[in-house]
């Protein structure tokens, strides 16, 4: 199993919107070839640290995925003003893992 | 949902050593109260970071289980050599988050 994580930081009063966003999301993932699932994770000693945590069979699925349209489509849909409120927590942002144990 | 990280550095030479204690585990944590899963990641850019990832159904099951004599035996069994290689990536390791969207 392969797991992806983003890491967001945004102003914590902004934060609802970004859930919300979130929480109204185009569901093009689900139906992606490996995908497990995906959930969001909100720190508990940062509200303005937002975790995007995808799981899925293989590096490959994952990276099938990031190159299809249904990615390109889910981005469109970010609303600009929340994605300009979104600053990287740092350039590589994004980091992949391979599950080893249960 | 509450999910606990915890982020472990250790020489990318001694890794599997310590996925190998990890999936010797004596599973004592699986009838915890509140507990969901426990999977292991390790970094695809660096084997040396491994993160323990454990859900909960609520932060109180979570600290119910770590005051627990389980974990106190759970943790006892982690070899010493192994305990004195990892070393913690920052003091505050353990990180804990709300599930806020799925």
């Amino acid at each position: 199993m392969y797991v992806s994580v983003s890491r967001l930081r945004i102003e914590p009063d902004l934060a609802p919107q970004l859930l919300e966003a979130f929480r109204s999301r185009a569901h093009l993932v689900d139906t992606a070839d490996g995908f497990i699932d995906l959930q969001v994770w909100q720190a508990e000693r940062d509200l303005g640290e937002i975790w995007m945590v995808s799981r899925w069979r293989d590096r490959d699925c994952f990276r099938s995925y990031m190159r299809s349209d249904s990615h390109a489509v889910s981005h469109a849909r970010i609303p600009p003003l929340l994605k300009e409120a979104i600053k990287l927590e740092r350039l590589d942002h994004m980091s992949g893992y391979e599950v080893v144990a249960e």
